[in-house]
């Protein structure tokens, strides 16, 4: 029993963490000698995600192999699919934001109302006929707002290519909130959901996650319920983070819309490591090492997830590595930082997180703040 | 700054786990290439602890040393004290029976009554002198009940040597229960403890950690407050466990005896990982990274955290490496399972721990107990 993760930055070397606790041997594939795992772990395979002798030695010493991001190309992994959890079908869905609108909306899963164009037809002329405003978003291979344009006045479109991209066209909603939901599911088809979680955004890149998510308990339930229908639908054995917005469309409804899929452990979910009897790393660990999974609870209080972009070492005089945390001292709210060993800091680089147990979601959330200004006024 | 762990064994290991959250250089130093952190990190040298060569190495590499055990030989690390934390001075206080119960008498600590044979004194009268039935137990390197001799009658002495070791006599109380209690001390002398865990052993093996502890609220009270008191008379920096009895010595009085000492991460503490919003992992960790401390607090519920022994990988029919966990579908409330990749089951040997999380302490220890029969089970 070996269990592959295709992927070594953060999210793959806290799964390692939670598989190397049930004694599970890992092997994680990643081309980069300075992501995460390649910097902490033993036994990395440095090869590129479409390496075919590579991938072809890594899935013959594995049992199972998942991924911790679906950005990686899906063509190679054909041969080896019958040992890929998630499954193909599910890797290719989220990776394509056609293919997943389409699925959604097919399935009765209340994606944003959207149109598909294809690398053949005018964007310039489905812009006009969807309308403006609307979000012009690339098909394959966005992710923190990558890919993303708004689009408001005729102008906008005509500044894009109008042919040679596939792309889809979504609403501009009212935005309310954004929320996530995690589901585990195990080959067994036993499955649960983690408590929904809500997500600030700040430049398309999360910036806080609280918990419980200040929304309406019974929108909550709904976005339990979907995200376990999509999940079951998808047949997914793994983990299946469903993204949401609370918003009102077009047609002046307020409803709970599908965003997107990630079939893998999520930034949102870092935050199940204290605020969770069982973190999405032990589940997805429980899940690919063949033990069937039990649903985790939360622990009362409330919680904030913050992310440490690299902009706190810069503002710090780091170029990367430690932080200086010495205002934690002033801040016994804050239960855990994680930092991921990364070398070099860059703006908007993901290079950590802290978590905040508060008697509130909102106190969560004011210590949050607070502690990352204390940090970037350590200069 | 680098932070060195004299010992490689699983406390090591999730010492440097919470290390490397805070992204300090962690190195270990462990002869035995088959103890858990040899199986699992990078960079381990592997030395013995009184080589001396190595030592010099290993300690100029480091900004900090601390051990996960007392049981290492304390002279050879005199050249280097001054980056030991907790310092020579605990470690040889805790690891030398006669000194740390002379030190908890001088200082009014409340050991249990006890005396002192020296190496050219006769046990044999000394055992007359203190009165049956007492346990006779060695100056030196006892753990898990190793080096301990109940003695109840004159033919239980006359079959120990009469002179040539150093012994410590202890009364036998009448013993109601066993605590203890992990104290958290910054080089700023910022202090606290973790709750107070009781702590049920078999044969002389931690066998369960419960929490809360079922004993009065006034006696966890000053248990907490003399194991604060201790660490700062010794002036600990790092983490002290203080291992208590509850009980009725000679003088008829139910008092809180002080066992012994421990001035590292404790096999009771496993249990702070899932109960406490920080572990006593994470507490050392900040403390040898200089990263000033803050009070853990405890989460709502029972806990309990059973030992698994390498009698269970026996009842399985393995030698070692994992389990079959599968019986864990039928456990909700068991929360986390860690093994520690020990490659050779023995019986008594720990090998992995378990925590569960219910309603009540008697709950989880029912909980416990069932979950390790449905392991043993399946064989």
């Amino acid at each position: 029993m070996t269990v592959g993760i295709l992927g070594g930055g953060q999210l793959g070397l806290m799964l390692a963490e939670s598989l190397r606790k049930l004694d599970t041997p890992v092997l994680v594939l990643e081309p980069d000698d300075e992501a995460p795992c390649a910097q902490r772990l033993a036994g990395i395979i440095p090869a590129a995600f479409d390496d075919a002798a590579a991938l072809k030695d890594f899935f013959a010493r594995c049992t199972r192999v998942t991924y911790d991001s679906e950005n990686i190309p899906s063509a190679p992994l054909a041969p080896f699919a019958d040992k890929l959890a998630p499954s193909l079908r599910v890797l290719q869905v989220s990776q394509h934001r056609a293919a997943e609108k389409t699925f959604l909306a097919t399935h009765g899963f209340g994606p944003v109302q959207f149109s598909v164009v294809k690398a053949t037809d005018s964007l310039h002329d489905a812009v006009r006929r969807f309308g403006t405003p609307c979000i012009v978003k690339s098909s394959l291979g966005g992710y923190d707002g990558k890919g993303q344009h708004k689009v408001k006045h005729d102008a906008d479109v005509r500044a894009l290519p109008d042919t040679g991209s596939e792309w889809v066209l979504e609403d501009v909603l009212t935005l309310e909130s954004e929320v996530s939901c995690i589901v585990g599911r195990d080959d067994g088809g036993r499955a649960f959901t983690f408590p929904v979680f809500e997500n600030v955004h700040t430049h398309h890149i999360l910036d806080v996650t609280v918990l419980p998510a200040r929304i309406d308990p019974s929108l909550q339930n709904e976005a339990r319920e979907r995200a376990l229908a999509i999940a079951k639908a998808l047949d997914v054995v793994g983990l299946l983070t469903v993204e949401f917005f609370v918003g009102t469309g077009r047609d002046g409804a307020r409803k709970l819309f599908v965003n997107e899929l990630a079939p893998r452990v999520h930034t949102s979910g870092h935050v199940t490591r204290q605020a969770c009897t069982m973190s999405q790393f032990d589940i997805l660990a429980r899940i690919t090492s063949g033990v069937p999974i039990t649903a985790p609870e939360l622990h009362p209080g409330g919680w904030c997830m913050g992310n440490l972009l690299g902009d706190v070492w810069l503002a710090q005089g780091r170029t990367g590595g430690a932080l200086d945390l010495s205002s934690w001292e002033h801040f016994p709210q804050v239960v855990d930082v994680y930092l991921y060993g990364k070398r070099e800091a860059r703006t908007k680089r993901k290079m950590g997180h802290f978590v905040v147990h508060a008697e509130t979601p909102n106190e969560a959330v004011d210590v949050a703040k607070r502690f990352r200004e204390a940090l970037m006024s350590r200069g």
